[in-house]
């Protein structure tokens, strides 16, 4: 039996200003990721009154499997950072050390098991401070110089708040059971596979991800997202030996050089016949001085590939071109893996679920899916619940602040994600609570 | 008639103590190129308090030829720095915005000119904090975090302060006319030239500079250093189109491979027959993102030749290869002139002048220069000076803390210039003094 | 009303020995592009005889629009040859100087105008002189060095032979127009734009091409081909200075080391987010000798696109790569083009037409098309057709000549294309005769 | 006592019509390096009769020292060629296999030993053809298509021809004994090496090279030649795997990528502070066709450095950069030595008795060594003998067959050595049989 439309959407009402506020208090307060300590503590605090069962930090985390995590002092100056900024004092050092994921578990008998990830973490972009920037103009823009919610996590972390108090107030109408994954540093793709491998999906019957998209307005929405790339981040880091550049070039072994040589190789990875791939050096850094042979380079690198399969092709050449870019200058490299993503599409049983609960709630424009090269790390949560069986989609909500439609020939006006000036419509967070009551009780009514 | 050697070495002795007091506060203060508000004001003040007709600011150089000058931000923060550190409030003004050299000239009647040159900046190193580091150890360390005198130039202008204060008191006996010469931005090769073409040493019949070197002991010289290499040095910038890596490369015109591309073609250019060359990528910053195609790049390079043609035709050749690799990627770029030095020798006339006056003063080991691919930029002083008709020399002397010889076994451990570690041994500076007073002595002897 | 089988099938026993003489023939003297002398004038001659309506050399070519002629040395020793292979004497100089296409024109009265294409060039290749070539074993191997039929183009010219013998004889049952169209030059994609650009297909409603496969037995094939790559073929020729390496390296422009750079920023070229691309570099000839700085060098580059605009894209790409290596190092360059194809599908509509008349003939295994990378310029003829209202349709058919079928495990054994060993079932000649008549029939059925 | 200078002038009348007309015979027979087997045994010939003890062929070459040895297939068609050409059919068996050196031996009783060293290959260089070159216009142009002596080394030859039979006759006069060394393959530097290290100079107190040329008139020389830059010639060949650059470009292994990245990071070998470097990619040729992945690429190197110490950190740099290169690709590479040269300068007491020599015949410009980075392999020898406390020098003779002198503002119009239109002055010629007769005699003079 359905759940109760009227239900869901008084609850929708009910919890609209607490969205604003969550959402706003979080954009005030953005964290990157692995150092969502103040976000995590009030959202497993959050869990606990709500009567859920909380798992964190350690709990929730193989702590091998994490990726591209800040090293120990910019860890240590977070984590007082987040004291200062209200972090929940008694449940922060559970979530110190770059363990910020957060799972609540909310039992309800006999029946299935639902997940719904939730990421929290935020970028390195200084937001902007100017009069037509909404954040800005009505004092929520982010007091952490050089940091922000602009891929809109604080709103996803809002509803995710709201699930934690809703989905109690429908025990009776539910059977089964209820999770929900705050994961930490999706950006950059590094949270993930740790969670994964801690085991936090492997009951799930269901994964559900969602992301508002600036690109549309509120009632537009995809059901199931797919064709996401495999990727690979990694950064290289050549070692070589200064030297004079013009007293002893030759004692010199040149890491810039080598860092240049590794570039154009990488670029020049043959294409494959068998889908799209990607390469891209996103940023080098190196040298010392305009007169000492470069000792020291770093490279910030990423491959992707339509398929795991292409993605490793990508990785394997990679590692050869920077090998053997090292040996040509008799320099040392290492390799150190900064994040990761694989290739997923959604079940289309489970966004047929979506598009229904969807109609239901009222008049919705729903796409297609469009594969753009782009990647997404909750792709290891579906594939590794795809393959015990399980159904994983993942939804795009329209949230246009400026109300103009996907279809709409001003449509490039859209505050795009990754901006200095990335904001979203407000009114989209309640609709999405409800959706995503509306999905679960659908999955889970009794 | 020789200047009398017993008032020599009494000056010297007498102004033993100001000397080290005023290296310490120098060495305490250290500014950077272009910002010596605070050192070039001391200058200008005793100058004008030993009776010296004074020149500076604008007045000293050509606005075009300087090279390498700070942003108006930094020259701005950098001049309230100077005056917060005890600059004299009314001769700063007139040395704020990058003009920071000052002369000083005393007219003893008829007879030649005679130029000193004194350099005043320092370097971009953060000073050593370790208890055997004597500035710090003592108290003199760098107040100013990430600038440190570490090649000796506090030591070279307390000399030039000790001559602004003896020089007077010898004019009984001296016939023509004394210019002390402080330059500013020596390091990076940036300053000397707009001294050049402002016409400073247009009217000298003998320029001199002088350098401590930590390599050698006080009782080491060498009296006319040669051998230089022109240099050249720039900065490159590339400007491409960002895009995002995996949704559409093709918009991108990357950044970072065309500096990857120019980096190996400069380095590919042609060795030339008639003589040594030498260039240099010493840094290469590029790129924004990981997924993101590099729009931007910055390289700082230097080219070198045993001579200005050489240095020309690796210059020359540069250009073309930064212009060819920018179009490769439908890149624009500028080139920024950071610094530059001419190849120079000394006069062996005036060196033989420098060694009898050293003789007349004590045993003293003079070695033969050495060239080493290193530059300098005292050399436009001396080319000028040479061009019409005038001597030129370039004095070395030693100054090793340890005092190890330049023949010992252990010469290694010598606190080389340009490190955090770099201390001199303050007895070499009275030795300093008396040799200038006495050289300057026999040129103007009357 | 189709056309009747049984003559049909009688025509094609009858011209099958007429089939093979003239396939071994043609075998034994094989022709390069441009070069096909012999070739054309025997079809002319054939053509002639049978009452075909006649056009051939600069009748039925745009001279501007011919890709990778040989020069003129080539030109002329390779006619000189023809005529001692047995040339038409009268009507080869019609054919001299690279201008070998025929066109046999058939009028039947008013109805539609079907072409078909045939392709009759060479390949540079040496053939296989070993006893388990069959080609070797019963003497028809080529007698020309260097050159061979290795990829069907003597069997498809015997097929138009058949077609020009056997298609006026079934006059009474055809309404329309009939255009065998012979074309030079289809390695290397040369040929077809110029004959298209003379206006050659401009009249017809059908254009049909076909290609012998030898992956598959005879009873295997594919109607209606698809998704070639679009392409661009051209040479590159550096030119800077030579200079002694050991003397005088500074006086040289290194052509070899501007194609070095060349070849690193083509590979480099950015992948497409709209579809496949392509680039090689497949030789590279440069210098003169060891100890000279390299004047000289020669690229062949070829670029692909999944349309014609990621072509262009690639193309365009390239062209700023190398301008920009030559001007790094002062080089000219030139480029100059050496052949082209279109990307294109064939229209479902003709393609079935095929298949109906193949399943009239026999039973047979139809493929769906497999776009595969390469390229084809009968896409020149299928675009003009289609762009102009008419339909288009390229057939694969198998002639294994060991007759292991497309799904034999044992597949890999077939004798391929662009092989010295290259050979086919002449068996399927005939078949390949009945096919098309079936078809012409059917299209020009009254 | 000094040999009588009136003697020595008359043998050089009397050799001077012989001289040419040997000159001319071989310079219409020239033969490449290591395939000088008419040569050598017209040579070894004239040597027998005029009363040397012959040593030739494997007797005089260490085998495994011989570089740059042409192939199996060359040495056996250039050995017929040599036997249909004249040579000597009972003495060509022992110069067959690329070992075609001859050494000669007089025996004069008591005293020093002086070897004379004389290079016999020609160049790989097609002899022009117009009336403006003497040895077509006189019909002893190259018969030898692609061959010819463009470098002098027929005058050479001819020269110690005459030498042969001028020594014996001057026996009462001498004491000691005498070498006269015919060396093969001196282009390329790929000889001299295996006669040292067959032990061929190491009885020499005294080794005399000789060379003419054309850059000055028969009045002007140099007696002590010097500064030669030591260099390694060797072949680097690069093997992957090809693949369809339009189906499969994945699957290929690019040799020629690699080889262009190998020739970018070769040119870029940091200079040297120590000495003048060199490095040049010569030639490359890679690839199979426009469409392949090149599976194979060929590049002729050479390193050079003022001194072997410079040479070798040029080699060993250029290794790293090949075998990195190679590895960025996947390939394989080998390195094949194709030639080598030491530094050396001529001892000046040699150099001197040169020109005390050159002075008694009359009056000579006798000009001061100018080393220009060119190589030479009789330094092999030089420092073979001069190691083992001999003396060594290497004489160059001015021949300028247009008689304009070094310092005539038109000497651009030199016909310089290694190109097509190569000839000398053949009066020149005595006056070296002349010069070497009286050296000789001075070393020897009883």
């Amino acid at each position: 039996m359905p759940i109760d439309k009227i239900v869901v959407q008084r609850l929708g009402d009910e919890l609209a200003p607490q969205l604003v506020a969550d959402r706003r208090d979080l954009h005030r307060h953005p964290e990157l990721g692995w150092t969502e300590v103040r976000t995590a503590s009030i959202v497993a605090r959050r869990l606990l009154d709500a009567g859920w069962q909380v798992a964190l930090g350690r709990q929730v985390h193989a702590d091998e499997s994490r990726m591209g995590v800040p090293d120990a002092a910019e860890l240590t100056a977070s984590y007082r950072r987040a004291l200062q900024q209200g972090a929940d004092p008694e449940l922060a050092p559970a979530l110190a050390d770059g363990f910020t994921g957060v799972v609540g578990t909310l039992l309800l008998g006999e029946g299935p098991t639902v997940g719904v990830r939730v990421d929290m973490d935020a970028l390195p972009i200084h937001e902007a401070a100017t009069e037509d920037h909404r954040p800005h103009r009505e004092g929520f823009a982010s007091i952490n110089p050089g940091v922000m919610h602009a891929c809109g996590h604080d709103a996803h972390t809002a509803v995710g708040l709201a699930l934690a108090q809703a989905l109690p107030q429908l025990r009776d109408q539910l059977q089964g059971t209820i999770k929900l994954i705050f994961q930490p540093a999706e950006e950059g793709v590094r949270g993930a596979r740790s969670m994964v491998d801690a085991g936090v999906v492997d009951d799930l019957d269901h994964v559900v991800g969602f992301h508002f998209s600036t690109g549309w307005t509120r009632s537009e929405m995809i059901a199931g997202n797919g064709g996401w790339a495999a990727t690979r981040k990694f950064d290289v880091r050549f070692v070589g030996r200064s030297a004079h550049a013009g007293g002893s070039p030759q004692q010199g072994h040149n890491a810039l050089l080598a860092a240049a040589i590794a570039t154009q190789g990488l670029y020049a990875i043959p294409r494959h016949s068998e889908g799209a791939t990607r390469v891209n050096v996103g940023r080098l850094v190196a040298g010392t001085g305009r007169n000492i042979i470069p000792p020291e380079a770093e490279m910030m690198i990423e491959t992707r590939g339509a398929t795991e399969e292409l993605s490793e092709y990508m990785f394997r050449r990679a590692l050869a071109v920077i090998e053997g870019a090292a040996l040509t200058q008799g320099c040392t490299w290492t390799v150190r893996e900064m994040g990761g993503a694989q290739s997923a599409w959604s079940d289309a049983a489970l966004a047929e679920r979506v598009r229904q609960a969807a109609e239901r709630l009222g008049p919705m424009t729903i796409y297609e899916p469009e594969p753009r090269g782009g990647s997404e790390d909750f792709t290891y949560m579906m594939r590794r619940v795809q393959a015990r069986g399980g159904l994983a989609t993942s939804i795009s909500l329209g949230a246009d602040p400026l109300g103009i439609g996907r279809n709409d020939p001003d449509r490039k006006r859209v505050l795009g994600g990754h901006t200095p000036f990335h904001d979203l419509d407000e009114e989209a967070l309640p609709l999405a609570v409800r959706l995503l009551l509306m999905l679960v009780g659908d999955l889970l009514g009794s």
